[in-house]
């Protein structure tokens, strides 16, 4: 019960902060409104290295289902878990980005104009639609990141079973720079989910939650996106890069 | 008498450099006007990893009378040094402000305009009045402050009665992490104070010092909410980490 | 085979983030565009701090013909490897520019206007053209990497041929660090290429690749400068540590 | 010898990076014009920080003659060396500020209007003229550069008279981030000189080089307050902290 648990509750801080951060930076009467991307990225770096640190020892923080299915289909991690796993962490995404809605309540209701704006806040939406080349970004965006996961654990000595390997501190450290880039590299193109739980569970907090001003959720035409592609593109880095070390030994 | 002096000059230095980031980047001539927001975040969790490194392995780096409390609550300080440190923390807080006041004296008289902005440079204000989000806003702050430091301590091995058990150098790294990411991610609410005396000591320099065009302190209708939601907010924090993490033994 | 083959994935990464980044920032129909010069410097270095913390146990995490021949200058690195880390760098950079004018290509569509800033996405050019002072520049800038390059791996107690001797966490903090700084203290005056694979790699694939509205790739009139003066740089840089050192035994 | 070279080539390489990036953002036909106040507060705490890391172990990396002075004052450091690093640290400084002046000749002869602005790029002036309280911002900034660093060896366990203790990897990270708090938090007031070599050679190469347009250098009517003040500051720092943490034993 305890790696769930820790799954659940690392993804509620991993969200209230990286979906605020983007409330606390475009929201009218938001005394940060204005705190521009490099804050963005920077918060979003953030947002996923403390989880990490404080809960990775325990459930290897995940935190993310192309993580957990990544490492799976790697033989890194067991089957048997993943379930568990995916409910905890698209849980927890909805249970923070539903706080995010309630902290910043006043600042939604002082925020008219465009529901994408609002949309925004709580999950991703491509800047040109193309599917084909939105869901060619979210797989490259998310191959980097679990390449660079697997290069970490394996840089440290660690085997990347024990989680994600990275219960030393520095580790923790690249996994914020490794977020940072993807997405001040990338971010534009769509948002750079790079992560299902971090888009359909605040997703599903804007369809559920009183939210002033709110408009479509894009689950029929964009949410699929964000969930194939970077499974997808997670499974090819764990794949690609245990077929590239394998030619070390 | 040792670690009292730490965590007073320790605070003095925290809030030295923290209400000088704000005076900086705000007041009429000074040449670093405009600085924005990023600097103001990072500077924040620089003047409170500074003193923390300097003076964490000999009084615990608390500076914030949240983690004083908190460890407290939760059996990992001894509450007979509780009010000592409180008196270090809140004076220590007192004189920072003090020598931003005098430092900046010229920039003060330079800039005219809304007292509320200057009153800003010291101590916390609301985006928008509303004392119970006001007050979850800083409760939701001030635990992600704790529970992220039990877990820095935890995932360094270290115990928290060992001060804040950051002795460490990168658990220093983290707490500017943390810092930098709750200022980000929810700063724009009501200005991060998750710290009574960074909020009161700055708010009495404020009332008391010679300040050109001052205003309302709002010690009335507002400093209740930094001083009791944060220690709260600390208190459930340190609860609930070690409730999750009762579970794994 | 396999240390090219780390040469060639690591450049490929360097050159996607890198040449991503400011496709993400300057292209019409990004979300990120206007995300500044301080997003650019921090993702470039990200951009090679990831792949040499993967590939640097490894290959020595060179990416770069400069790195490569400079520790063979300075005796650190077989000649005999230097063809083939060349090519796989090369060739490596041309893919991921590559790939990046296929993720931005409705962002290129959308950019209509000086060709010379879609060309400053892929490679370097000069603010103002003087050959001698352009290559001054680069010249120095590299002298500067691999100087520093040089003395992380001794204040590590790592022999430089060891690859770059950056296998240990904190070294590869270092490199962040020093292509931040040399961007952020001379890129302005010629994009600050300092990597004759990073030039010259994604200038082929300006010139092959169909992008919307491109020009001159300007090959003949400053190309050369990219290429030679890094190299000239950096064997300076190898050679004046190694006489400044050999007075320390 | 060997100890003074080093202070020689890591001033030269900390005036090139600093100097060089105060240039770079404010000089006209640069491409990075405009990168801001983050940029510059954070390339001069890596032009610190790359010089510590590469000649910390064999020098001190002190590159500051307050920084030398204190810890002589404070009984760390031979008095018989301080003239030799005060010589190497000026003149290392010069040959820095001379090579901007070079590498940027350009950009200066691009840029019309205020002599002061080109000053700025190579020493520091005050905001507000008012020489008490520009000297207690220079004492007050040292302080904190002698305190913090004094901190930084006593936590590492080293003591400070092996140069400034700071041989070991974060020691370094803590480096940068003090030169960059001091400069966020009260860089508006006089630029944050807190060094006499970083100040006057510099200020001597804007006297003695060509440069487009310059002015006045202002020897006579500031220039002592940048020598005086942060040899004062430091040295009050190194022998608060001797005096605080001789109650500790």
């Amino acid at each position: 019960m305890f790696p769930y648990i820790c799954e659940f509750v690392g993804m509620f801080m991993l969200i209230l902060l990286g979906n605020g951060v983007v409330a606390n930076v475009t929201l009218n009467k938001s005394n940060f409104k204005g705190g521009g991307l490099c804050m963005i990225t920077c918060a979003w770096g953030l947002a996923v290295m403390i989880p990490v640190y404080i809960f990775g020892p325990f459930s290897g923080g995940h935190f993310n289902p192309a993580v957990t299915i990544g490492l799976a289909v790697g033989g890194l991690f067991p089957w048997s878990m993943v379930p568990g796993y995916l409910i905890a962490q698209f849980s927890g995404a909805f249970v923070g980005a539903a706080l995010v809605s309630i902290l910043f309540r006043d600042q939604f209701n002082a925020t008219e104009g465009d529901p994408n704006a609002k949309l925004g806040i709580f999950c991703t939406q491509p800047a040109v639609r193309n599917i084909p080349l939105n869901s060619l970004s979210e797989f490259v965006g998310t191959f980097v990141l679990l390449f660079s996961i697997m290069g970490i654990s394996n840089a440290a000595g660690l085997h990347p079973a024990q989680g994600m390997g990275l219960a030393v501190g520095m580790g923790n450290l690249y996994i914020f720079g490794i977020i940072v880039a993807v997405g001040q590299s990338l971010g534009g193109l769509t948002g750079y989910a790079i992560n299902p739980a971090r888009d359909w569970g605040p997703r599903l907090a804007y369809t559920v939650m009183p939210i002033h001003g709110k408009g479509c959720a894009h689950w029929a035409d964009y949410a699929l996106v964000p969930m194939i592609a970077p499974i997808l593109g997670g499974s090819f880095g764990v794949l690609l890069y245990e077929l590239i070390f394998s030619m070390a030994r």
